[in-house]
């Protein structure tokens, strides 16, 4: 077990180093990993060889006594897991009775380059991180004389092309909300006849009581079984569960069937093409006939909380079409695709667009958030609309950009589009071996964005624990993988191992 | 000028120090600061005895150039000044150019220990805060063995009175979004019957179509010239200005009128009181016959982005009555009351209620948000309905430790309350002597959180720069004192010369 605590500056140069594979554990794991290969380069020198299970079950004693603990003052009725991330490490994550399990679900597909990534370590005790944390600028009014390179060097690096500006946020849903309010008050410009033209007395005066025309009867369309977050604008196009969305009030905005594609892809063509014309059909439909007009179609390049549901390229080009035919924005959401898992650093890379989205939001790898856009016209035509105290983080825009670097240095995403295509191949054998445990098996080419139905699924993550490997699930039976950029291939090894075993004992 | 760049640890022992109160620059400060008192204790030791001022005018030469790089990136047309946070100490922000202004802003009120304060210099360099920053939880599925310690020592530690649950969020709005939704989870339930009582199939279907009952037509009443935030839902409760309403898609939700006092509060007690009344009256009114009813009032303590306007504790006291005999909740929005700037660590506690408010929410000067809630009867029912990814951020909730630390280290709420005392004194003089430049002064007995009105507002803020001193407005003519709880008796003389030059000037 690595004695690895705050991980201290200085150890990126490390990164790889060889460390022999071997069995550390009695429980769960064969040695088969070590015979199909002696020793591999990992990314995280202080990687375990495999998981290390300590206790029978999974909370532990001491887990069990934290959870208890806990549930006076926090939310624990969610809890999966208690963590020790002093002890995580790489891409295995730590609790407190020593337990140390594959994470292929990673804080719900929010950790990029690892726990206790000796990189990002660095960054955290930079002189400048220190200043960002304790003089926390309101960055529209007061924002630094270091915040243009920030910017610059970090989150609009790897910005989507065609999308050079952004605004930033804090999670994924309020990034979701300020690009929705970006495309309301661009379709009012656009209707008002321009960023010149004032607004009239009667709409100033109608807004301040939530009535049109300066409450404008406009909406955002978003597809069944989507999420887009939890806020009140942003749930209001969330589609996925209902106890994401009951008993709170929704704005009357339309939904649009999201194709329901047949795996394997390409023994389904044809049918698949027909499902994706007639959401064309219906999103058009709904465009020029829904009773409040969408201003904006919000769309997840693969709807990950509503099941790891995919969609081909030529879906998200007629999308791009027929938005673009109709003067209603396209919005990408990418804050669970973005950044490299999908083997692109934006997944809608795979899409070969002639035209862009006109905004693309993200969030969670990135630790931070907000949305690109198109251009300049885009912003709003006056200072204060799109504002708040903070409007961002300094702090986590210097995270992001370690990030970057991390991503950049050990070609993260390349990497990831690899060992991608070596899990997928590894999993399609096994739903060969196993096809009613590992059904619709989705995600190919796609990194390691790979899901797969089990009709046990809840059972499935939970057995996962006892098998040293750490899981998440989505939509009504779906196991998502979403392991980070550092995942390699005798991590997925480790995992097809564990997954058989899984299957095994269900 | 402080040599102060990024602050080492280990200086948070030498506060307070004696420093010698002398002229420092040429322009704009005569001497009678340090006639009046030889020596003064100061907070932060390399604080400036008065501003600094190097260029003719802000912003100089080096803040236009970085300016200018900024407005290729960002939004800059909102840009008050550019800051070289490095160079910033205690109570004086810095810009690139070597000017140094006594800020009674300090980031929209969300600066609440000083620029550079060694103490969270220190907090931000523990290996602890190093840990919070790379790994970044899920806090609803994978908390950490600490945080349940964290929480205790920090959010917690200064909970309302009678309410020690806490949700936690990121930023004011989402803060205010999750309070509402508590609220409108928590009016269901009692309709329907009691948290054991499951939702009907019809809710369920229905609220996945953003449809009655499942997505129910409730609402959130709040007040005219109220700010609550900018998010779909928190924007639909702000009612302060157009500009940050128009556009934007809103519920029908209702607005009562908040009391127009009239100042000095002593000299209009009668009228004051019917004001007062009658806005009860509307509340009460609204409750009972708008189309969409209330399962929440909110309400600011003093209505900050609005202009300044206070009311009673009677008021508060009558609003409170109202809302529990109707059995609609009543959210008290600390968001830039809380942390003592009132002389009270939340200002509702001025209100001296025998049953508390059911919600209090929280950022700004936190660092963090989130909102307290009256008891676990008012959780949600079932897991995953007050659920986003991260859910807060351990890292702002350990320098929020560090801050309440600090004001418990510092005794700051009371030496607000005194400052504040102190500074209202000096400015009521300078209203009798300039009383068309100090209009309506409020905030008496409200710690430093002290406005009046000016014909010429953003004239005067303005001119402050060029007497050394960064202020902000609020409302349609409010100047809005918000000084950090370090604020001292000496930067008050400091402000007060200012602001004397500032009317003479106007």
């Amino acid at each position: 077990m690595p004695a690895l605590r705050a991980v201290g500056a200085g150890k990126a140069a490390m990164w790889p180093v060889l460390v022999a594979r071997s069995v550390v554990s009695s429980r769960g794991f064969s040695s088969a990993g070590a015979v199909r290969m002696a020793a591999v380069k990992s990314f995280h020198k202080d990687e375990p060889q495999a998981p290390i299970l300590k206790t029978q079950s999974i909370p532990g004693p001491e887990s069990t006594k934290r959870i208890k603990e806990l549930q006076d003052v926090f939310e624990t009725r969610s809890l999966n897991m208690i963590a020790d991330y002093t002890k995580s490490v790489g891409n295995y994550i730590a609790d407190p009775d020593g337990n140390l399990l594959l994470d292929v679900y990673a804080q719900i597909a929010s950790i990029p380059v690892g726990y206790n990534n000796p990189a990002l370590a660095k960054v955290a005790q930079t002189p400048e991180m220190v200043d960002a944390i304790i003089n926390r600028p309101a960055l529209g009014n007061f924002p630094s004389h270091t915040w243009a390179s920030i910017l610059k060097s970090g989150i609009l690096k790897y910005a989507p092309k065609g999308l050079d500006n952004v605004y930033t946020a804090m999670a994924g849903s309020d990034a979701n909300e300020i690009a929705y309010k970006a495309a309301f008050m661009y379709r009012r410009q656009l209707e008002r006849g321009g960023p010149d033209v004032d607004f009239t007395p009667e709409e100033l005066e109608s807004a301040m009581r939530n009535e049109a025309p300066g409450s404008p009867n406009l909406s955002i369309m978003s597809f069944k079984q989507s999420f887009h977050g939890r806020l009140f604008g942003s749930l209001s196009t969330t589609r996925s569960k209902p106890i994401h969305k009951i008993d709170i009030p929704a704005f009357d905005w339309p939904q649009a069937t999201f194709p329901q594609l047949k795996y394997p892809l390409d023994q389904h063509a044809e049918e698949n093409a027909k499902a994706e014309q007639a959401s064309i059909d219906e999103v058009e439909h709904l465009i020029k006939t829904w009773r409040v007009p969408p201003a904006a179609v919000i769309v997840e390049p693969v709807q990950s909380e509503g099941g790891d549901n995919h969609a081909s390229p030529s879906f998200f080009q007629k999308l791009r079409a027929v938005t673009k035919k109709h003067g209603v924005l396209l919005i990408a959401d990418e804050v669970q695709t973005g950044l490299g898992a999908t083997g692109k650093f934006w997944a809608h890379e795979h899409w070969n667009l002639q035209d862009p989205p006109d905004i693309v939001t993200f969030s969670k790898k990135a630790q931070t958030a907000g949305y690109y856009f198109r251009s300049k016209d885009m912003r709003p035509n006056k200072p204060y609309r799109q504002f708040n105290t903070w409007m961002g983080d300094p702090a986590k825009a210097l995270l992001f950009r370690g990030i970057v670097d991390e991503i950049e240095r050990l070609d993260l995403v390349n990497h990831t589009a690899k060992v991608g295509d070596y899990l997928y191949g590894k999993i399609e054998a096994l739903a060969q071996k196993y096809p009613g445990h590992f059904q619709n098996l989705r995600g190919k080419g796609q990194g390691t964005f790979i899901a797969f139905d089990n009709p046990k699924r809840d059972e499935f993550l939970a057995k996962a624990k006892t098998f040293g490997v750490n899981i998440g699930g989505s939509g009504a039976s779906a196991v998502r993988l979403r392991p980070m950029l550092i995942f390699q291939e005798h991590h997925a090894d480790i995992l097809i191992e564990a997954l058989e075993k899984i299957v095994k004992a269900l």
